[in-house]
Order: C-alpha cells, then sequence, then structure tokens
C-alpha cells in the first residue's frame, strides 16, 4: 500500500482550497489540524482531538484511526491500551481544511472517552444564579478507567 | 440578566475537572476553547470555530451562538452578516473542558457554512492512487455567498 500523499496548501488559491478537490490540510503552528470524531450508527459526536500529517496518513492507510496525543507527544493508535479502537467509515474536510470530521465504527465496549464513557461530552452547562454548572447527561461509563489504564 | 461565571480552571483538580459540577474552559494560550457546533434537527456537524470567554458569556447569556474570529480578531455573533444566527439549544463540555459541543437551531437559509452550505465539511477525503482527493458530499449551497457578503 503506498503511503498517502497530500497537497500542499500554500500551493493552493482560495477557492482552490475551498471548492477544489485536493486534500490540503492546513496545519497550525504545531503542525495538527482538529478531528471531530462521529459514531457512524447514532451520530453522536465522540470526542474531539488532533491530526498531524503522520495521523493523517496512518488513519487513511490502514482504516484504523491515529490521532496525535498533544500530552504525550507521539502517534496515538485510538484503542491500542482500552481496546476502543475506531474503524475508519468516512473522513471529510472543512472549507478551509483545518478540521477534519472522522465517521467512525466505534469498538470494544463502545466508549470513546477515557473516562469510560460513550462520548467525551457528557456533561451540559446551566446557568445558576449566573453561575455556568455542568449536569451529568453522558451516562455511566462503561468501564473502568482504574482497571484499563495501568 | 447576570453575566455569566466560570470557574478558574486552574483552581480544579483533574478529578473535578473531569467529573464535577464545575465549568472550568480550560482556554488555550490565546484564550480560546474549540466549539463544535451540531444541528438540533438532523444531528448534523455543521462547522468547528473557536470561542474566548466573551464569546462563552454571550452565548449563555443570550441563547444566541457568538464565537471568537481569529481572522478579524473580533467577536463573532454568527449570522449577523448572513442572516443564518444559531439560536443555542444546548452546550456541553468534554472530559479535559477545552472544547464545547454547541447544538443548535439554525435558522436564516439553513446554511452554517460561509460558502452556502449547511456543513461546512461538503467533501469527504479518498485516496487516488496514494493521492488524497475530494469528493463533493455536502449538497448545493443555499445562497450565494457573493450577493450574501458584500
Amino acid at each position: 500500500m503506498s503511503t498517502p500523499t497530500f497537497t500542499d496548501a500554500t500551493t493552493l488559491s482560495h477557492h482552490d482550497r475551498e471548492e477544489g478537490d485536493r486534500f490540503a490540510p492546513r496545519f497550525d503552528a504545531h503542525g495538527l489540524v482538529t478531528a471531530v470524531t462521529v459514531d457512524a450508527k447514532t451520530g453522536e459526536v465522540l470526542m474531539l482531538a488532533h491530526m498531524n500529517a503522520a495521523a493523517l496518513r496512518a488513519t487513511l492507510e490502514t482504516g484504523i484511526v491515529h490521532y496525535w496525543s498533544r500530552s504525550r507527544g507521539a502517534l496515538w493508535k485510538k484503542g491500542e491500551t482500552s481496546g476502543e479502537v475506531q474503524k475508519l467509515i468516512e473522513m471529510r474536510t472543512d472549507c478551509d481544511q483545518d478540521a477534519v470530521l472522522v465517521t467512525v465504527e466505534q469498538t470494544g465496549r463502545g466508549a470513546a472517552c477515557h473516562t469510560g464513557r460513550v462520548s467525551c461530552f457528557y456533561r451540559a452547562v446551566r446557568l445558576e444564579g449566573g453561575e455556568a454548572r455542568l449536569d451529568q447527561v453522558g451516562g455511566d461509563p462503561l468501564f473502568d478507567p482504574k482497571a484499563v489504564y495501568r
């Protein structure tokens, strides 16, 4: 399998970036694009993470979603420790090509979040007397992080 | 109406940040959190943008979604020019509180993207002989940007 190649974003006009058929990711100063991950079955937003060129290539090449871990500074094959591997169904890019939308089949126990929950977005913001507070709305964890990450 | 207040993220333990009921947005070096915006009716991811403290406050206080425009360096009431105003249905935060998921009623013509399309994610990535290319999958624009942004 050949390693996927991208177009150099600096070579594209504004029009071609937004309307063209070249995938030319616009990496930020840290070499990253933002990735939003959605469950193919439910449409639920599971998580938000980042990809560098290596993560984009590995994801497209293997069909298994890879991110760049900013905290560890390393390529991150999602689910390598937890078993919560994500199979790539579709990748999209946005108008200005600095973000990707990754639709996945979430395997394992179906928990994308390291807390054991289905989605990282498990708390809703509400105002209480002018103060922003959080309500748990995402359901119980499907695994115990302490048992999974050791 | 009182201006919404948040908790200072640096005052929370790791556990309280992830499991607690305090909204304590973790702004990056530019004072921003990432915002993913989803259509309440269809569940479709519409766009990805950023919010600073002022944008978060304005959104929670008015129920109309505001972002921070990085290109203009200004508070951005979405739809002020185009009419594509977004009414806030729900805001969620993620496990480490550096991103929000904003569920909206997309008003106007129903096009969140400045290109006139429903969603900014209107192109899918495919590999063609090892080269990443884009296919238009998002449908036709609902308005003509040239006529709307003058």
